[in-house]
């Protein structure tokens, strides 16, 4: 009897051409296309999956499910690996995962396939993934092992009738969910060379950008994002919303040189209008609601969790530490902030909440001023006392 | 015989009326009038401390000690103080420490004064800088110790002819140098209301910002910027063109609600815009050149220099022990980075470097490819074998 | 009408004086006697309170609490502040400031008030405590404010009917609980000098131990100890029968040169026997049921763990924080782990657990093995690629 | 013409094989025989090497180099993996690598080969130093290719006149140098067993150790052991004199479950005597010369620097970065500590230095006392400034 294998579907070339490639290597292949927000058809992929020879196809709508899950502790953990990277395809891997497992479990599947090559993140984010969910799974990647040239695998689908791309001469490679759209390759492998126009779909080019800016006041609950201008929209919804506000005024770009987890420095340009614009805003909003102590350590812990969920270690006992962490410092993080949205820029122009301890009176210089300045001295004098015993003995073995 | 005291003397009310006051407590007054890139005419401050009083004056120009020891290792260092604050006045002040301790041991003074109130950090900052420096000198803070309002001191100034600036109802405090503007005060108070066009000087307000962009070529030899466009510049003459070139852009604004180190919220509002700048191109450039591992580690001692830096440290073994690992990690900081400043923006277009850490046949996914897609199978089984080796233990407990 | 105070009461001259020093300022005394494990009479105590003349006089047994919620906290968090202090005293002050507080609220007192000195950690705990349990309290420190000399004090005490202790000339200053005994002052304050036999209480000199080990099994469920040799304790009281049975064998002495958080260096010794055998074996533990990404971790938020409780900065969000990343992780810690206890050593012998990540068939060199030595070959490969790259760049640079 | 090939060579029974095996396989076996301090007769291990097929065979005394370039640096940064391992065989690999490639050079080879099998850690350390030596070189592991089992080895031995040790039952597998011993294998599989005498050599069992102690005074200039009871030794020299002191106490026993680098736990049973007592004699020497904020931070730079070398990465530039910051600290460790080894304990029982900050009218409670306990009122406000304010905004938030 031949096994089962569920396939991560994207309606692409690659996951077409699999399909056959996977059924002729002794499997029934049941396609698995989920929707995390990429904006694509997937009622069409389910089709198409069944055409080029799935036993079974299913489409999934994961929209809202990667936006409270995963995308929300993204933004709460202000996680950009290296500083840049909001993690978007790092974000929906797992989730991905979860997804084919389930259906591995439902449709009595042996094993898991993805689409991926053998020189990126997302093979080991897939992997990794799957076996902490079910480590009985087998997992497959026939990209990695056929090893065709493009010209091949052309040459394979034409031979098999799998429908070619219009698009192949496309010379970049592209991934999108909610969070933000992926691009790599083509000309953007030379790091002095600048990424042209092409490179990007979500942002107007900042020469294209209207000439008034859109302000915007964004509403937090526990560190989520409720509303936009006071209008309650679900996360999946918010973001997209504001994908596309911040998308007008050329929000979002990051171009950045990165660190992969399989060794190499790669090229990535990347656009998160959503993700930039609300990343901010939720930053600026803890600056006014977290005791000082919190506000100084949470950085050492955002920082974890951008590589953990960037390494692929999202079903890792460390990961839900981290989260953990995270989860119970958003309870403070109520309010409005209030964003500018102007000629790439994200302005926060101002913040407030029930929550805040910014206390006027105390930060004030005028007369209202409640602060005992008088405490300053002996705040000094212990502050510094370590700094001043060490100054003393080093003047003291210096006379010597 | 009266003692001499050396007082940081900035030409302003404050520093005037002091000079008279700590006369009238029994010190003969040395002026320290210090100019490191505030744009001001130290020659005029100095003679004007000689008419209120002081017994001696010196100016002095510290802008490239500022330069090359200071605001160089914050740029290496990649310091902000809560990811927000480039550590502007942080970063003056144990230089004007030094000198004020330098010129007390020249003039035989046994005590060092410094005109900041008892609320902020610079107080702290001084007085940790002066002990470590000389753990014998007395420090004596004036405007701290005289708790006048306002009204008064104009008033004690009128009566002993000391000059009332016109300016006086500038509703803002001010600080600045090489590395940036710090603005506090009046409508800043309500972290709520954005910054009124007046808060800013170095800074185009972005609709008055030209319409065509200016790209620069910055150059870095061992972690410093060296040239503009390859025209060579002393460091401070590099950062006081560039503020210049940068600002015209709307390049360097920063509204920040900070911890202080005294304990309170305040509302900041920072003008950075050659630091920022060249922030933003010198982390591109060790993007390129830093192997990962250095990179994913050199951002926690980032974190803990820019702490130290903000928390008046500056003279304390650990600082000296963060600057070495930075320094250390330099020599591999070598190319050219190429940045559009446009509308707000720094956007890092290009970077290169002889140290470059990206190999373009590592990464493409062409046919030039010499990277061993095989390799990735045995390192996805070690790198999750932890994950699925857990997974097991928790699967076979599930079971149970 | 007279305030009414709350003063945490220890039987003590310094508390006992403190009544009628307080008494004498107006207040109406209302004492407040803790058990936290450092075995005395708290009844006495109470009684004795009265005697001294409050008005009021409460006892209150917060051994089990104070188990729960603060040691074992400590324990899972393997706090140690610099490495070496496992917290003794910093761990009760936030527990009897919350007694303090609630007992301020109940008898509707205005003030608190505590007998520490102006140089310690501990009067910032108790204050940093109070005033985040109820901002509105006032803070009283009797010992602080009369600045006495110790026979100044004799006096007073003498003149006002006060019973002065027979131990008077005891050179140490103690404070114990049931996670261990401080031990501070007189001979000790040369760091130079071995700590005589007579600063130690709950362990024996190892000359003085038996010749035979005790050896104990401890089991833990989620990471708290609740069983030895399979008897079944509350937390307290297993704490309070290891630190006999540890303390036979010499176990638990600590002699540390430590920063105080008020700026100076202090020699304390400590003794906790229990404190560091639970320690010990819950470090284990996890050393067996962690995966690697989250023991490599955890030592961080252990770190700050250990400094905010030393800092006196319990009742701050960020420790909340903190316990949620240490309580996410204890789930996995289960087991027994069995501990010999013999001249002064606290050796782990081994361990077991359900959870155990140990797999024999990956670890062995035998034929059982399971592990794909071949995997390796690719794992290097890319682990190593980073540095490898680095590699070639400076080799081709070296040979320019 | 035949590839020339350098071996790591040991004189046990693997890689006596390798060098007929490698011979077989085309190449001619230069062999490498290096002492770091195991104790081996290494003249001989040069010899031997020959009769088995090597075509040259050098004897390499590399124990000071090992000493001041790798152990010096593991006690300055108190390095333990994982808070219990001090990295034996991890710091010996970079060196062996070191000495691999010089006589790779020297001799015109293109191949470098290890004894290593393909499931420790070794295997990764030995290839990825090499490569960051020379990217140029080839890495041959025969006992990883080979993949024989103990028998098919043996008769692999015998056919080819390979002597074949008395020892062969010796159920453990160890590696020694001057900082300790590594044992693992046969019954110490199992966690749950103690391990049993015959695991150490260097350490005496308690029960056998002496009824009276040793008192040692170590003498350190720049953090660095130069003389033992005032008798200077080179570096070498001392840590030899040390292990046999110290290891007649039972001093050094480490049992530990560790987390490979290749993804398995694994249990290793380690003999420091001289790395434990010198590592603790230091940190103590550090605690009463470093001033605090040092003192804080050097733990976070301690645990990479342990990772690091852990992980095979020694001649990466982040270790090179944090070998900087460690070095920068230690020209403040300079004096004398008093250790007790006694019955398996190291007790620092005094230390004393010119660089001491331990202030002894600062620290005492008698009435030579110069601390300013006043200061401490104003400490307290600020430093709980902003718990107070948080309190303050969540009680007026409960109210609502």
């Amino acid at each position: 009897m031949r096994e089962k294998l569920v396939l991560a579907y994207s309606g692409g070339l690659d996951t077409s051409v699999s399909i056959k490639w996977l059924t002729d290597a002794g499997y029934d292949v049941v396609a698995c296309c989920l929707d995390v927000g990429e904006k694509k058809d997937i009622e069409a992929i389910k089709e198409k999956a069944l055409q080029v020879g799935a036993v079974e196809s299913y489409a999934i709508d994961a929209k809202e499910e990667f936006a409270e899950e995963f995308a929300l502790i993204a933004l709460q953990g202000n996680t950009f690996y290296e500083g840049s990277y909001p993690l978007v395809s790092a974000l929906s891997r797992p989730l991905i995962s979860k997804k084919l497992v389930e259906l591995a479990h439902q449709v009595g599947a042996t094993t898991v396939a993805h689409g991926c090559t053998g020189k990126g993140n997302d093979q080991v984010r897939f992997e990794v993934a799957i076996q902490s969910l079910d480590p009985n799974l087998k997992v497959v990647a026939p990209v990695r092992e056929w090893k065709w040239s493009r010209e091949e695998e052309i040459e394979y689908a034409a031979k098999n009738n799998i429908p070619i791309p219009m698009n192949l001469d496309n010379p970049y490679s592209i991934d999108q969910n909610l969070w933000g759209r992926a691009c790599e390759c083509g000309v953007l492998e030379d790091p002095w060379a600048a990424p042209p126009k092409g490179a990007y779909a979500l942002t107007k080019e900042l020469e294209d950008t209207p000439d008034t800016p859109t302000i915007i006041e964004i509403t937090f609950e526990q560190g989520k994002p409720v509303a936009l201008d006071g209008k309650a929209y679900s996360l999946a919804d918010l973001i997209m919303e504001l994908n596309h506000i911040a998308g007008e005024h050329g929000v979002g770009r990051i171009d950045h040189i990165e660190n992969r987890l399989v060794g190499i420095k790669s090229r990535e340009v990347y656009e998160c209008p959503a993700a930039l614009t609300l990343m901010q805003a939720h930053k600026e909003l803890e600056d006014l609601v977290f005791v000082r102590e919190l506000a100084h350590f949470k950085p050492i812990v955002e920082q974890q969790l951008a590589q953990v969920i960037y390494d692929g270690l999202w079903f890792n006992p460390l990961t839900d530490a981290l989260k953990a962490f995270i989860k119970s410092t958003q309870v403070y993080v109520n309010g409005v902030v209030r964003v500018k949205l102007f000629k790439g820029n994200i302005i926060v122009e101002g913040r407030k909440s029930t929550n805040s301890l910014y206390d006027e009176n105390l930060a004030t210089y005028t007369s209202a001023d409640t602060f005992d300045q008088h405490a300053a001295i002996g705040f000094i004098k212990l502050w510094g006392l370590p700094s001043k015993v060490h100054a003393e003995v080093q003047a003291s073995l210096a006379e010597k």
